[in-house]
């Protein structure tokens, strides 16, 4: 038999997360959001329940999914925790929070965490993404792990200090490199040169780690030691401070990783 | 008629350039290298003649195309200004060197940039890759969008200035957005965990840009003031004084462009 889950937040993940487990068969709810109209509009979808008070969680499922912003999870913890009587399983979705945010709430619960970037107009593609999940107990970490591969073929078992290294590596992999195309995009903006030009390169730049790790695969004027290139960027850079330094401190760790091969 | 062309420097782009102009139906005549062997082997693939010195290129060729090191087109230029007695064109291949490395040289010189990033085991994709050219004047401009149009379709008219935005920018995006990868597996490494499991991530964070504006597609903890989730990341990266100081940077500069939205 397939466990029925509620699913606590219809933000970017609670949409994927519930529209793939629908479409996997499972039965999906109740859907709380505390935006109504978010909730109803997802809880449509999958032909439940929509709810915008905490109060109206019921106790009739089995997996309690809560896929709501990190700050709000301690509190959603403890007013959830009468779930505890009925032994229910409570998972939260997030790469940033320790599993031991749940700690005297619950006796059942877990990590369910798809590290991905999630965007709601655009579909996921379950096939690709990784899942990381953890378990208060053996039971638990079975259950969720089960759930994660009935959607997904790549599951890990991921304690919370590793979650934690992955969240702080994923930042930079995702958020900084994203920054630094969007600094891209600005500078190219102001210089009256299209941004376009660098897409090919950008797409290259990751297509090249499938094969080569980023280590062996650097190129560039830091690791050439280059230097009369660097100074002419640096030059170009005086319009741009704040970039100036990001350009300095980047060359020179680039640098300092390759001096230690 | 397809105009002769004579390569200058059989690295990753004198490569990849030779490969494709043989292919498309130009008369290779000559591919020079400091190092024989290495010009063998390529003008062997398009049956041409190979040479290692200077004095050995002689004036048959209509275009001369140099893809050697920044730091030796100077000298190059100079050595080979005996082919300006017949008018030919020199261009080079360089991002980041100015279109005046040929003042006083040549008359008829230019431009002749494939901004990409290339491998010499990686077949390189020509459809996608963006061609810069600039040119001395009128003629020569024409005649080098004309070879560069004949091997890929986004052919670029890009001024020195506009060039050296074009090459500081590829810098950021690839060079840098690299080195962030490279910092990531070599954390994952040291503490245990498979860096693989975030290459969904990475290649989904340069798919989104795409169809989003990379500022528009910022997510994570410092576009989101999540204090919290930095200071966690900022605790656990204690053991790396200078990735912490690159996490502060990144995370200020992401926080200062979205401010003045």
């Amino acid at each position: 038999m397939y466990p029925s889950i509620s699913i606590i937040g219809a933000g970017n993940v609670g949409h994927h997360l519930t529209l793939k487990l629908h479409q996997q068969g499972y039965n999906i709810h109740q859907v709380f959001s505390r935006k109504l109209p978010k909730a109803q509009a997802l809880a449509k979808q999958v032909n439940t329940e929509a709810c915008n008070h905490v109060e109206e969680i019921n106790r009739e499922a089995d997996i309690y999914i809560v896929a709501i912003k990190d700050d709000g999870i301690a509190s959603m913890a403890e007013q959830l925790s009468f779930l505890n009587q009925d032994h229910k399983i409570v998972a939260h979705t997030s790469g940033a929070t320790p599993m031991t945010v749940f700690d005297g709430h619950f006796e059942n619960f877990g990590i369910f965490y798809p590290l991905q970037t999630f965007s709601i107009q655009k579909e996921v593609n379950f096939e690709q993404l990784p899942f990381c999940i953890d378990g208060s107990n053996t039971q638990t970490k079975a259950t969720l792990t089960q759930l994660a591969q009935s959607i997904c073929p790549n599951v890990y078992d991921i304690s919370d200090q590793q979650r934690n290294v992955l969240h702080v590596t994923a930042v930079m992999v995702n958020n900084f490199t994203n920054h630094l195309f969007a600094v891209a995009q600005q500078i190219c903006k102001e210089q009256q040169v299209p941004f376009e030009i660098l897409h090919p390169l950008i797409q290259e730049t990751t297509e090249k780690i499938k094969h080569t790790s980023p280590k062996a695969a650097q190129t560039g004027p830091a690791i050439r030691g280059d230097q009369q290139t660097i100074e002419r960027h640096l030059n170009f850079l005086n319009a741009y401070p704040n970039y100036q330094k990001i350009y300095k401190m980047l060359s020179q760790s680039i640098q300092d990783l390759h001096k230690n091969l």
